[in-house]
């Protein structure tokens, strides 16, 4: 969205993409504490990670566990922070409850999904384009085409509706994932990837989008006992001071890492001179998790699926990863 | 509300008001289980409380702790469970957070305030017309009269706003109680007493205000990291099926009597036969708690406050007391 211009109050060009990196520590401030110069960190940007030197505030930085890769670190802390607090702040996730997500196969989607997996008898109802299927299948409980009428196929198996529904798109779906919340049901809107509908920068089909989400009554949701949620990492991180809840979601989520019940869902390496091939991929929702910015890798794509031993030859780098964004996680760019 | 007609499909008069009562069994259907004849019980109803003798489905039904007087029964339940379900389950009440409940006064009010006493460090706000003031003023963190600027007021003490607003009243107040929800915050719409504007029954007053609600754009709450929810206890009950879910809240009540956290606020107890005054009361907003319609009591009113040890005297009364609504519980009936 921000390379469409699709945000609100864009930046002005020229700017440096991207909202979370991983490196090594090369120099601190004075009277910085808690943090050394050769500590392996990951780190929250607003704006300019996809670099090979960066510069971020103490607060948005946090401690690489050891045994976790640089690539794992690249993808692990917005998807994560993202995923944990909509299910188990902005909603409640407890055990037996079912959760649907929309664009299940994307990064928070693979997110959403390892997490629901660690409270028990969570049913997860996953929506991803047909082709990402048999990548994504073991991941969630039921997996449905984003073009067939989901709606009556969730019916089908849970006649009541849904606990959860994590939605990152708008417009037309609002009404509908609404509609199949149960009664004290939440349903979290925390993007809006269908604005991003043409290659070029539009913002009139932005400005469509927008006005055609259905603006809720108060007084429905009260009749209906429904909760509706909104949710921006970036703007809770970069615009509302939000860095101390943020810090309590990743303790939480490094224990989870720790005990290896979570672990982040890398696509594809990438250099940095392949940055329009890869923004290219995210554009044809062809994307299974995350795609990761290389700064040190040569210019030529290497599958994570294709060879783990290869990726994981990246590790020792001493330059910082940047990465970019999952079409699922464009709704973050603001 | 019911009886100035102000809900979306009445029933047919004539009716019998009331949702929750107290008694005694009189008698239980053939394989009814866990209930005997003499049981002590309070139940919910879906209208007709408002009698010596009631019948409804066991679902409905849990029996009274030992040293629950039938004047607390005939007061615990809605204003509890709502109370409970809104601040535990639909919001996620913890320690160090701050709720700002409107009509503080009333039932519901109070026992939210006795709910927040059960957390650690918990700030409430409490907004409530000038003269209960003195009644309820160590109910609550701080008090603020309904017609003052108490957003400024709330935002002097808490600059960045509060984590739950519970507000039982609808239209103009929406928009301003959305205003002061902190980022992640739950504003819960759980009623409309606003729509209760004037002693006649006035489908116009209603309508009016049911548009002047202000709609919501999911968008919108994207970017500020808000939550609205709408709660309606009875329509959970009686049409969504939701015996389950407060049965669950019930049990935990249930625990916090015993151990002596929560007690119902009673305003007071009248005859059968004083309804009429009793509504007037409601309706100029007269009460602190709720006022209890007792079957065998002669019509003379008795404040709760005048006199405990009278009051108590109708424990032993085998009929089942029904209760009418406060204002802060009119939302309810619907």
């Amino acid at each position: 969205m921000v390379r469409q211009g699709n945000i609100d109050n864009p930046p002005k060009t020229p700017l440096v993409p991207g909202f979370e990196c991983c490196g090594i520590v090369e120099s601190v401030a004075e009277n910085t504490h808690g943090f050394e110069i050769g500590d392996r960190v990951m780190a929250f940007m607003n704006y300019n990670a996809w670099a090979e030197v960066v510069c971020t505030p103490v607060d948005f930085v946090y401690k690489m566990p050891d045994d976790m890769t640089f690539t794992e670190a690249a993808a692990f802390s917005l998807n994560f922070v993202a995923a944990y607090m909509m299910l188990f702040e902005v909603a409640s996730l407890r055990e037996g409850m079912s959760v649907l997500v929309h664009s299940a196969g994307g990064a928070v989607g693979q997110a959403v999904a390892q997490l629901c997996s660690t409270v028990p008898n969570v049913t997860v109802f996953g929506i991803a384009s047909c082709f990402k299927h048999t990548s994504i299948k073991d991941s969630v409980t039921h997996l449905f085409d984003r073009n067939a009428d989901y709606i009556q196929e969730v019916k089908k198996i849970s006649t009541d509706g849904v606990d959860i529904v994590l939605d990152c798109l708008c417009g037309e779906n609002t009404g509908k994932s609404l509609s199949l919340l149960k009664p004290l049901g939440t349903y979290i809107l925390y993007g809006a990837s269908n604005m991003v509908t043409g290659e070029t920068k539009s913002f009139f089909s932005f400005a469509k989008s927008w006005w055609q989400v259905e603006k809720v009554n108060p007084i429905k949701l009260y009749e209906e006992n429904k909760v509706i949620a909104g949710f921006s990492l970036l703007n809770l991180l970069f615009k509302q001071g939000g860095c101390n809840l943020v810090k309590s979601a990743m303790d939480k989520l490094l224990i989870l890492y720790e005990q290896k019940k979570i672990r982040p869902v890398v696509d594809s390496l990438w250099a940095l001179e392949e940055v329009k091939e890869a923004m290219q991929r995210i554009h044809d929702r062809g994307n299974i998790g995350k795609l990761i910015l290389d700064v040190e890798k040569s210019p030529t794509p290497l599958m994570a699926n294709d060879s783990t031993e290869t990726s994981e030859a990246g590790e020792e780098e001493e330059e910082p990863e940047g990465d970019n964004d999952s079409k699922e996680r464009m709704p973050f760019i603001h």
